[in-house]
């Protein structure tokens, strides 16, 4: 039986691209409105695993979704880098300069600035969403209008790529986790990654004395975020991945943590991916 | 004379609303179309400072608007900390049940979910701004339409608030950075925050070493935010802010630091604002 896996968005999107090189394509896709569907999908159990963005190199984390996964008690079992490629495409035989307005996503045109400053007779017009707008241009045969999207969107639509990595800034990279609602997918020997939260007071050295003990323990940082709890001024909360060669080394560190911070909680356990 | 002030957005925004409560009423303000077009106006000295977002406490970091900061260096000469209410308002002499449809920001949209789920015959429309919808509004004489902005909005464009405070999450604190191309704006002696730029090697342990001489000179870590360099691997850089009570414990951490890591860089010395 195919694979159920929920992303945020639609069919030729970016997380549906991520979904199918990290499952293969033999999977049913749900698609949802957004990311709190995603975790309802996941919760009535409609969808057995989720895909959803994280990090970004450009903007930062995506700390909503670092919130839902929290809130939820969702695990994160996996995770995938992605390049993000923005291309130009249109209907089937359309030329450049047919082109007289592109529509996509507001963060996606931006991303292309300096593409479309070198073609100023385009007009940009802002859409929901990067996929939509390619289906949208595929369904109501719209001649003149080029959309902004995954390379994935051209494929699933129909459409022809006038321009590829239109991008400006070229190492777009997302990281995408693929999160379900229990964990344990994978025995410990493959286990070289976690995700961490916890708290701590606001004692003098308090952040430098845990990254003592995790060094201690063999344990390297690749990504800290601290975060202000917002009920308890001076109290802070940090996200923390941990890279490691063997589980017992982390799991000498889990033990010192768990007495050392407040709230000390695993988001998951997972094989690393290539970043 | 008074002091000119860019601002990303329109009369009646977010950010007029800090510079308001930052500066004091006798401000000129340049409204700029995007933060790139903040840092030209601060560049060619058409406006002195500037007012930019930079952290939300629920969606984190700005991590673009610090990239301006850093690539252009700007300097942060203060801060301020807003609590963002949303506020529901439409022309003077509507009524809630006049009110067909509500046009806003989608994430001012979105952070009002729960209020308009007991709201369910009015159409969400999604716009670009929330202040300019206000204006709109006003402008047009638009009846049975209200806009989701900030209490200041009202005021401009001479609207009334139909609803107060419709947000969901009740602590929605964003912290806003006044920005100049040139430093030293106070004495030494008020000075009791920075906010720090470094890269660190992958080499187990350098951040933890970092902290510690942190901590053995007195400062206070405020938040950290590690961001992977994209065309170095391996390779992390920080953005830190720390508080101190002195001005010297803080200068002989600097020395040390500038030896201790590459590309140390302040980007801002300051007084720390009321969170």
């Amino acid at each position: 039986m195919d694979l159920k896996i929920a992303i945020q968005g639609i069919k030729g999107s970016f997380h549906h691209q991520v979904a199918q090189q990290y499952f293969g394509e033999s999977i049913l896709l749900e698609e949802c409105d957004s990311f709190n569907e995603v975790v309802r999908a996941l919760k009535a159990n409609r969808s057995e695993k989720a895909v959803m963005a994280i990090e970004n190199s450009i903007a930062g984390s995506i700390l909503p979704n670092y919130a839902l996964i929290d809130k939820n008690d969702l695990h994160i079992i996996g995770e995938y880098y992605l390049d993000i490629h923005m291309n130009l495409m249109a209907l089937k035989g359309q030329k450049m300069e047919d082109i007289k307005e592109v529509h996509s996503h507001p963060i996606a045109l931006l991303q292309c600035e300096v593409f479309f400053s070198q073609h100023p007779h385009i007009k940009l017009v802002e859409s929901i969403d990067t996929a939509e707008t390619a289906h949208r241009i595929q369904k109501h045969n719209l001649k003149g209008i080029a959309a902004v999207a995954a390379p994935i969107a051209a494929q699933m639509y129909d459409l022809e790529i006038l321009a590829a990595g239109i991008h400006t800034i070229k190492s777009n990279k997302t990281r995408f986790v693929v999160v379900k609602t229990k964990n344990k997918e994978l025995p410990k020997e493959e286990i070289n990654k976690a995700s961490l939260k916890f708290e701590l007071d606001d004692t003098p050295g308090s952040l430098a004395t845990v990254l003592n003990v995790m060094n201690n323990c063999k344990l390297n940082l690749t990504k800290i975020q601290s975060l202000p709890i917002i009920e308890t001024p001076f109290q802070y909360a940090f996200f923390v991945d941990v890279i490691f060669e063997k589980y017992k080394h982390y799991e000498k560190a889990k033990k010192l943590l768990e007495i050392m911070t407040t709230h000390f909680k695993v988001l998951g356990e997972y094989k690393q991916g290539k970043p």
